[in-house]
């Protein structure tokens, strides 16, 4: 199993039969080397959104229409924009070659942008348990520290955290430190949404220092991460 | 006090003196018999909508004009409707002829369908506490497993549960049987959302197994359960 | 630092060097005393709106062209009003002349009204938690009782109480009392969202006879408290 950081909460996961493209923001990412797209997506089979902001689902048709391969995504955004959607809601699993995805809940909130019109209601924000090759890895997504973490990591005892860490809009670094500790075993956290801009300048130590013991990553772009 | 279920997350419940219509989807609703609409209004004093979604709430208004009963839902719903609405808030209780209704929170999405404009926002998704005849009936709305079950369990006590189960959307049975394990203390428990269309295809038994002691129902459309 | 009750759900906090204007809906609030608007807003740093229904966010243009400050709010609030906002996400911290608000969750709903066209959806609904001067300030936005008030409690340890508690939309002031004594550790909390209209009446004698020990304010409209 793989799971390699595309920039900001972009993450390519090879897991089971599956190729999962999981908020694949790459047109304008600063974090990412636009010249090397093509090895990032390649022979992907499906994409995952977790909500519509652009930051996370601009590129998301462009990418499932070169690829012809569906994105998974909730009700919302599957009805607005119609083929090559697969609709699901929170406590939802799909079966994606093998991998089983089930949307869970976030603190954050979602639109997709209709540029002059502005902001438009794209469903509930979400997050992801996947669950494949004797691991299951929390995508919290958007959001912030959330109660329902505590069932969530009782009911679906991730191993792996990939956890929005950079603030301002999201959980900085101490509080995905708490949020950690307080309602998770992680073996691996994997921080996200940070250091794409200014404003979500972050460093990754003291995430690590919260949590001795456990395998905090510095992610870095297109080096593959393999568990 | 009488529960009947009318396919899918819709129920006639009468309590108190009120005749309550839960998210009434009837037309088009394929676990419903058509013919039988007359009885499954009759007498109806009020609807209760736990968002906006085609499945539960498209028959509303309709039901609504044609028997000049008063909708209880959200703010937002209540404010595209208009007239014939009771609008409330998460936390707010109404007296429905001396049923006790509180919205209570959910995690899903929703929104109304505009046709060719798409879904729009409509307010959150909630689900209902409703006390009245010496039960308490926790009506969960689509959501999955929420911490907040935990307070609601605490706070309103509900010894009937009616939980959305088809998973895809909302909780399957196993994360509903979690839930009721967890955060209540049922003494009857009726699964609804399953079985409708194949994709919630679902069996009651590892819900009934998962929860032994609880009277876990297998409902019948039209078929009145007495408590 | 002192806080003072605009009536209902609006607050001016003068805290570390801010003086912000939370919620303040002046224009229309039967319990805010027109010809005292200018001392109500006199020399405000920042406006923090923690949804946009009107009864909150209605005034908050107006008044931040005015007085030339900016509107700290979520992401879409700010897409939508552009110019004159500071937009962030639920667990981000903003630092306003020292003070360092941070958003956080709340169960409602939010949209803004655009008239004929009807509500549009304004992002998540929140509340914020407000440090400085040696006080953490929860104000809990419109919403019901929340298992996420724990981890808020722990993770932030306000001392201070700003709760909505009129019912019917919000919690009443049974349910703030039910959160205050499982959840928080307040020295003070002060109730709103009450009293502003027939719908929302409520005596605040049952959540001080709950909270025993704690100093319940019963706020008046522009009478400083002083902390």
């Amino acid at each position: 199993m793989q799971i390699t950081w595309l920039g900001h909460s972009g993450f390519r996961i090879e897991i089971e039969d599956a190729v999962l493209l999981i908020d694949p923001w790459l047109t304008g990412n600063p974090s990412f080397p636009q010249e090397r797209r093509a090895e990032a997506i390649d022979g992907a089979t499906h994409i995952c959104l977790t909500h519509g902001h652009g930051d996370h689902a601009s590129d998301a048709r462009k990418i499932g229409a070169e690829l012809d391969i569906p994105i998974a995504c909730i009700h919302e955004i599957a009805e607005i924009w119609g083929d090559g959607t697969l609709g699901f809601g929170k406590g939802g699993t799909l079966d994606l070659n093998g991998a089983k995805v089930t949307m869970v809940n976030a603190t954050h909130s979602s639109s997709l942008d209709f540029g002059d019109s502005g902001p438009r209601y794209a469903g509930g924000e979400a997050g992801f348990m996947i669950a494949g090759d004797s691991h299951v890895i929390y995508v919290s997504g958007d959001t912030d520290i959330m109660a329902d973490m505590d069932w969530m990591g009782d009911y679906h005892k991730p191993d792996i955290g990939i956890l929005a860490c950079g603030g301002h809009f999201t959980m900085d670094m101490d509080r995905a430190a708490y949020a950690a500790k307080r309602y998770f075993d992680f073996k691996t956290v994997i921080p996200c949404h940070f250091g794409t801009f200014d404003l979500l300048a972050q460093s990754v130590e003291p995430l690590a220092a919260a949590l001795p013991g456990v395998d905090v990553r510095t992610p870095k772009v297109l080096e593959p991460m393999t568990f």
